[in-house]
């Protein structure tokens, strides 16, 4: 079943989004924010078009959906000045996300926002237009020749679907381990390469000659696609999981038969799609690093962090996993699952450096 | 105060939107097909873009807001085959209307509703695009030169607020009466012309030359402002307000404030505005009725139907009415205050012919 579907499934339960934790969302814009607008710097000074347009794709229902817009907004309007064009540019802004996402909440922070950025960047800046588009970036979303710049944050590690045929291969895993056959995580990156190729074509047929892209995807620095920096945070849920079998309190087929539909790629994997494609020149493929408790990116000093880390953690990867596990085990065994992975993760982060890995990568369109 | 704000205000209510009784837009928009229909294939012939941008303005959320994009599909599609043209062109369909819009309601209906079009029409037929956008329409909502089609059925009688300085001048009325004061009922059209020529002046930056616009908007034949074919339903709103008046269920002051936030204009008070714009050449307008109760378009037959027309009619006026009513007065009296309009209008459907009147006009933007 498409990722798309299974998160319907679960849109009474909230926010059904792409990326949908909010402090570690904000931390990795604000991390990436350089390259971000060296990139919008870069397309504004190069084009310079009368209406400027933007699509951020996966882009959630939260305190961040609207960061991004007011990054381009800045940046455009200081270098419009800089550059002492006639004119300020248009913005057309389009925000998209799958269609369960909250749009409604989005739009109504819409006229408060726009007020916000009129008073912040004076009369003489031009009109913000902005749009919510409903769909999978898995295809097409725009108009042929229609964007100037793509941004995607988070979003990208998410596949269409759960990788065909794993059956019960993965037998006591739940994503990508170092316990998976070669065959599931061959299978893992060939839906990558499938779903991520689409990806690469659907922008490509959207954006025009010049136009550009920036994608952050949770990844790994290891060309081991079982690496402990992507898959770790998934074997700890997945030894909840496995407790919960012991116990009898899941069936064991029913976990076998459970898989994470995401992949975590290196840099060399996303540089290698976008070579095969052809349409793109690769500007930045940077690789960075956050932890998992997004509350905690300083230091390990207190036991009290510690206890609090797992409880972070655990609520920013429920946002992301319950749509998943419902759907899967139904909802009876959801507080028992997140109460047990809450201390197992107050374990490990107690006593290791837990981190997740980013790939950015900047893009052009070739002419 | 701004209409949309207090749409925005009774956002927890449910729908809020320029137009919520689908019932009765359903006919009109099917009494408008024809019209509608001749504008998107004499665009199409005449222009025959490679990406067709409309936009529906106060597109509202429920069983008719993707009919418009249906006929669009389908008119292009026929006429494409028809005229031999090389590739379909794409469709980018924005859906707009307050930020209160239920957005989330259409949004999860998109997918199904593409694939049914996709179905229908088959796989030469060029992708649609949909997006929803939130705004007021008496404002900018879409770039300089991106549109060719906008479309707004039912919406555009609502003003932008109440005329200001009415204060208790149009005391016992909601509405403009025939026992309306004649400042009333000018501060009513002088609302109505300011609101009217920015909605234009907007248009006209946002079409291309040579784009197309289809509005039918609530109004009248006659060139008096308080013509019973415009403000009776309204008058009988006042008459339930008015005995609860009496009855002390209701202060008279808060009463004499009250007054509803809509002008019915007629075809050549429609006209005169479009011609003091300039931007746009007439290619039509007609008047047509509908029966309030939209049920009962063909008959006065069964006294089953007019017990029915009073309840239906009451219904569709408070989808529109309610907000309004619970802003000014709060949500108490609400109960009562429909039931006695029920009661009211079941009596009158029963003993005379209750129409609206409808003015549609067809432009083209100046090239």
């Amino acid at each position: 079943m498409e990722v798309a579907q299974v998160l319907h499934m679960n849109g009474g339960m909230g926010n059904t989004s792409y990326a949908n934790n909010s402090l570690l969302q904000q931390k990795v814009i604000s991390m990436t924010k350089p390259i971000t607008e060296e990139v919008i710097s870069n397309l504004y000074s190069s084009m310079s078009p009368r209406t400027l347009a933007m699509a951020d794709l996966g882009c959630s229902s939260g305190p961040n959906t609207l960061v991004l817009v007011s990054q381009l907004m800045e940046v455009v309007h200081n270098l419009w000045r800089k550059l002492g064009h006639d004119q300020s540019p248009e913005y057309q802004v389009f925000l998209s996300d799958l269609p369960g996402n909250d749009f409604n909440t989005i739009f109504m922070s819409v006229p408060s926002f726009l007020k916000k950025m009129s008073l912040q960047l004076g009369p003489a800046s031009g009109p913000c237009f902005l749009s919510g588009v409903p769909g999978s970036f898995y295809g097409r979303l725009f108009p042929a020749n229609s964007l100037h710049l793509v941004h995607s944050s988070y979003s990208l590690h998410w596949l269409s679907q759960v990788p065909e045929g794993l059956g019960s291969n993965n037998k006591g895993n739940i994503y990508m381990a170092s316990t998976s056959p070669p065959g599931v995580l061959c299978a893992y990156y060939e839906q990558f390469q499938r779903d991520f190729s689409i990806f690469l074509k659907c922008r490509a047929e959207e954006l025009v000659g010049g136009g550009r892209m920036v994608l952050t995807i949770l990844g790994r620095r290891s060309e081991d696609p079982s690496s402990k920096e992507c898959c770790y945070i998934w074997e700890l849920l997945a030894t909840a999981l496995n407790d919960m079998v012991s116990e009898g309190l899941i069936d064991e087929e029913k976990l076998d038969s459970f898989n994470i539909p995401k992949y975590t790629p290196s840099p060399s994997e996303v540089e290698s799609e976008v070579v095969k494609d052809g349409s793109f020149c690769i500007d930045r493929l940077e690789v960075s690093e956050i932890n998992w408790n997004a509350y905690d990116s300083e230091s390990f000093s207190s036991s009290d962090a510690f206890s609090d880390g797992g409880y972070n953690v655990a609520k920013c990867m429920r946002a992301v996993a319950e749509p998943l596990l419902v759907t899967h085990f139904g909802d009876a065994i959801i507080e028992e699952v997140f109460c047990r992975y809450k201390e197992i993760l107050s374990d490990r982060i107690s006593k290791e450096k837990t981190q997740f890995t980013n790939v950015t990568i900047a893009l052009t369109k070739r002419g």
